[in-house]
């Protein structure tokens, strides 16, 4: 296992992969530009006519629920299918999950349609996919759903996948390993839709590293942690935090970004 | 009647209530980036599944008619009906009332089958729904619909709910109360979505004094208004008094809001 | 022939005219702000229910089919056509034609059932349509689809249109005369939508000037460059080159506009 966040980022900038993102309207804006300012071309197409002749060309797909309705739940099954079908990787962000059934419903029914890569959620959400209870306030989690590091580990034994488990410390595994990174930012929380950010990074990363998902989807965290940890100097609260995350991005620099990045195994 | 915006706004840091927000395409991000800079947890959820049971959860529900289609408005429906059942407080955003029928016809409906407690919106807006020629181009009112005070006394007493009506001096009354607001700064009309914004922050406001609507919108201008006067110190224009504002909605001091907050009866 | 973008701009401020949006989801705050921010006035309505009524009260319609479905190409028709009837001049925006036969066939049918008066689109996605093979990866044009100015050209002398063609240097086209825009940023290519704004620009200016679409097309792309280039100073990355285009949008004058643009006919 090699873990090298500065190597994948190097890759990536070099490929450009496209990230084919079916996400929730409040972020749509938000994780492309967060796509494009790390490296790689974002692509946000959800129609049914479209969507499997789209992901045919994507190095990644993200699937997010933050904003769900039957359409784009139906063209999410479509695209996350073909993907599995052409050996594109998925991610899958289940906001809110645990917040309303509708939410919980869909978040199972693509797990068990599609074969995800990765499972990147907060604690709440995860917790509420393995069947551990968990207090979820719209799309916060607010509960602990037990022990972090555990949770990550049997949800990736559970479901068959990667599991990335944000929070103050990341926890991520695939049900033996589990990875904790340490990088990010306080302010990262004062901003809507950095978890779903986070998302679109592990699948930007995971374009470029597909082989390996579970370090790549540390490396992932472990960057834009880095990218946090640059936007809150001189940040004036959440507004230029956010402004400065995508300068963060942008910049950062893959020569640095392994002696910067503080992943451990626990 | 106890006007105190610093009061209500260290009670909503303090509860950190969920505003859940049926609202439009264009400022779903802005919006819950300023709902959560102010202190509340903004949820987006639009889909006629889980409305009700999300709106259960919610301290409030803002709704905003900024971009219509069908399906969103049978949401906003169930959303507010249900909303009224648990008795959750409502606002209503009219957002280009009286510029096209189907917004007039659909704001008109959601006012007759629902409680809302808060209608706010600009004088266009809300002379329209009571039946003033107004002048609305797009989504700007442009007509002036008589005097603000009495506009906004009359739309209160004509649809039985608090008007808040906002313009270079916003007019909040229950129909007999007015209360003036003469806080607010020239470039909050340079930024798409700030009056979308005023309708989340009025929401949280309401989340956190429920019992008094027409006391917390007035509180929730007064607010807003401080922070858009802080975000203009020192803005370069529309773009970075955008990102200013978040800044400033985060940094509002309860400590000193009441002597800043320029709240009169009329 | 009379080219001056300060005119043009002056006339535009003046009129503030209503610059009608069918749009994509990614980028609604941000045209809508850049449109606000020029100092014209942004209106977003997509519903079958509203489109031809709020297109009467529009000085252009920009139509834009980054995130498409159905009903929006719906829509798109009916607004297109209500738009023609009332001699409201239309921009399309052919977002990611090439990229899939959706795309391609939905830009198709609206160039045959709609009278187009400018089509603003990258070189892969205006060679897809005039057939000429072009590489288009997700929604960034990678091939070069020819010389650009005999594109141009070819574009608008077989679609009858005229044609805008950004790149590193935009050419604009009415099937004679081309005009090569050479303002702008390589900034611009940082951040997601600033092709969108351009055609919403694109139609501001259209709104002013309607009766030479040509100039008009070509103004619009040298102010919004010029804008570009006074974003660039000081900007620290996408993020914060992103906040002061609206900044330098805002603060465009026109009384130097004219010496700052590029145009040349070529």
């Amino acid at each position: 296992m090699t873990v090298s966040p500065g190597a994948t980022l190097r890759e990536l900038r070099a490929r450009k992969p496209l990230v084919h993102q079916i996400t929730n309207y409040v972020v749509m804006n938000e994780t492309a530009n967060a796509t494009l300012a790390l490296g790689a071309l974002p692509v946000m197409a959800h129609a049914r006519e479209e969507v499997e002749e789209m992901v045919r060309l994507a190095g990644a797909l993200v699937l997010n629920i933050g904003t769900l309705s039957p359409p784009w739940v139906e063209a999410m099954l479509l695209a996350g299918k073909a993907a599995n079908v052409g050996g594109v990787p998925v991610v899958l962000d289940p906001v809110g999950a645990g917040a309303t059934s509708y939410r919980t419903e869909t978040a199972r029914r693509i797990l068990s349609e599609v074969d995800v890569a990765v499972l990147r959620g907060n604690q709440g959400e995860v917790a509420t996919l393995v069947g551990i209870a968990a207090e979820v306030r719209g799309v916060e989690s607010i509960g602990t759903g037990g022990v972090p590091s555990e949770l990550a580990r049997a949800a990736a034994a559970n479901l068959g996948l990667v599991a990335s488990v944000t929070g103050p410390i990341d926890h991520v595994s695939d049900g033996s390993t589990v990875l904790a990174v340490a990088n990010g930012h306080p302010l990262l929380a004062s901003v809507s839709g950095t978890g779903c950010m986070s998302s679109s990074i592990t699948g930007s990363f995971l374009a470029a590293k597909k082989e390996a998902p579970l370090e790549a989807a540390a490396e992932a965290l472990a960057a834009f942690g880095v990218a946090g940890e640059d936007a809150a100097r001189n940040s004036g609260g959440p507004g230029s935090f956010h402004v400065q995350l995508y300068d963060a991005l942008a910049a950062l620099d893959p020569g640095t970004l392994d002696e910067r990045a503080k992943i451990a195994e626990t």
